[in-house]
């Protein structure tokens, strides 16, 4: 298979932004962190003023406790802990305190983290007892030679680095437990018998898609110019067999280079299978296209196969995209000035 | 950051295969199989005639077993398992049979299968009781509606599927056991503590790299052309805490699209921050480089970083390439016509 090079170059004029749309920000206007707070049926009309106004208050808190970093020298790693740690906190999300249940009744935490600079990485799967698993994910990076690590492994090593354990109740929710309990009535009605006798699963059954997509994450460029990229989920409603989707996994969910950070929000089956992160930083890199069209190109290929979720990504310059194909993603901003955007619907 | 066409043409005429070298094969010797038994300090001097000869043999096995099944107009994916399943039964590679062990002694087994026509993937971590792990990450990928399955739930997964369940112990071999306790004495002179008196852990001590390496991976393409591509291992000697490499890794040790097909062995930490195999399949189709060049590149992004191993990758028109920075790596291609060739040093 040969190359075209007519077809490359005429490839990348119609991607140029000569010929499409693009965002150009002004100098005054660099962003240094977006974050969001996972994907889903997102509707003006179907929320609650009060809870809202929830869930725009603690995405505010998130984007400050971040930018209070970076503005005082922080990394951009430190950055992402700080907003990540505080959307972990609260039962707003699915991830630490509000995640989701697995089909027995638990929760299983996964979490990622990408520093740009030195591309190096951690992730967490399947821990069910550190607080926060962001910070098991940094331990991971910094501390423990390898990238990921899972299940009571995983949560040994983070005890060892002195990070918060606790109790598995801890993440237990009436809420979530109540979401779970509907879907369980569902799901039974699901399981079917193939011609082999042997079952066939299908996806979960998910009544709420809130419930699916409601991974956190943060993007975010530092004073020097670094950026890094953190994911955090409780994975998916009702999720059975020790299943990991894309959050905890290097280029699918997330992924940080010196040009671009991304983390990802969705239906995880089909982030892992288009590399969903590190796809964009391809495009960018081997294309020149910018952070906008690279991370819409990827959500349409995932929309393509059938996928649904969204991503932020922010490249070095400060410039930001925040695409989805759900109704609305949980999502904010914070330049450079420490003015604060926080957004819901499309 | 602006997209500057004039540096993207000179980028594409640079790489192109008119100023590089690339092989072409003729239509006569077009390969349907490429496996490989893990990369390592393989020198010709240091290994029995009798070791060698046992490894020859067993690769020639596993290509005849892969080669069958596509002769007789099978999917590329029953040769990708059937090669691996060879292989997985027995000790000589780091999968299934002759898997390493954990610092605790136990074997927990990774694997991942991946379907370049419909970009359908399957893979299963830390599993200790399917004989043939490749299979479970083929059910997963077939029936689970998910990915990546782990742990005892993946085990259990695997059962309902009917997969040959053994007990943990019959991956237990004596040579694996050996190698362990080796390692340990030397490990316990590298745990040191930090300033905070947190304990730093470096990755775990090797001192044979085959140990390390010994992962073992097929790529295969069918009658119809299509792509499959399956890796299997026990991961890391000494690995400890859940430790989960590359191997299971969509994008990482593992990925397959309908342009080219790739498998992975190595230092499995630096395949995943490079997210190796889907990086190959990303310059070939954004670049338009050929098999050879983009493996290449990406085996030295890897070797940049400190990282070493090799890969093997099968392109749609049957050229294929097996780059590596090790001393030697186990690899054999079969051909349309069923010849076999086995290598094994530089």
């Amino acid at each position: 298979m040969r190359f075209s090079i007519c077809a490359a170059i005429v490839f990348i004029f119609i991607h140029s932004p000569v010929f499409s749309q693009e965002y150009s920000f002004s100098d005054n206007d660099k962003y240094v962190l977006v974050i969001h707070g996972g994907a889903g049926t997102l509707l003006p009309g179907k929320m609650s003023a009060e809870k809202e106004r929830a869930y725009r208050d603690k995405l505010t808190e998130a984007l400050s406790a971040g930018y209070e970093k970076i503005k005082n020298g922080g990394q951009s790693l430190d950055a992402v802990t700080a907003a990540i740690t505080v959307m972990e906190d609260s039962p707003l999300f699915n991830a630490g305190k509000g995640a989701v249940m697995t089909h027995e009744g638990k929760n299983e935490l996964d979490a990622s983290i990408m520093d740009g600079a030195t591309q190096d990485a951690g992730a967490v799967a399947g821990i069910t007892t550190v607080k926060n698993p962001i910070l098991a994910a940094r331990s991971v990076m910094e501390k423990s030679g390898h990238v990921m690590l899972s299940g009571p492994g995983a949560e040994h090593f983070a005890e060892s680095q002195g990070l918060e354990i606790v109790a598995p109740e801890y993440f237990w929710t009436e809420r979530r437990w109540e979401n779970l309990q509907r879907v369980l009535e569902k799901d039974s009605a699901q399981v079917e018998l193939d011609h082999d006798e042997k079952q066939t699963f299908s996806p979960p059954v998910v009544d709420n898609i809130d419930d699916k997509f409601g991974t956190v994450g943060a993007v975010a460029r530092d004073k020097k110019g670094s950026l890094a990229a953190g994911t955090s989920t409780g994975g998916m409603n009702n999720k059975r067999f020790g299943r990991i989707g894309d959050s905890p996994i290097i280029g699918a969910g997330n992924y940080a280079n010196n040009q671009v950070a991304i983390s990802c929000t969705g239906w995880g089956e089909f982030y892992i299978r288009t590399v969903a992160a590190y796809n964009v930083a391809s495009q960018m890199k081997l294309l020149g296209l910018s952070v906008e069209e690279a991370s819409e190109n990827v959500i349409e290929e995932i929309g393509n196969l059938g996928g649904t979720g969204g991503m932020i990504a922010l490249d070095k310059d400060g410039n930001y995209a925040t695409p989805f194909n759900t109704a609305g993603m949980y999502r904010g901003t914070v330049n450079e000035k420490g003015e604060i955007k926080v957004e819901i619907f499309k």
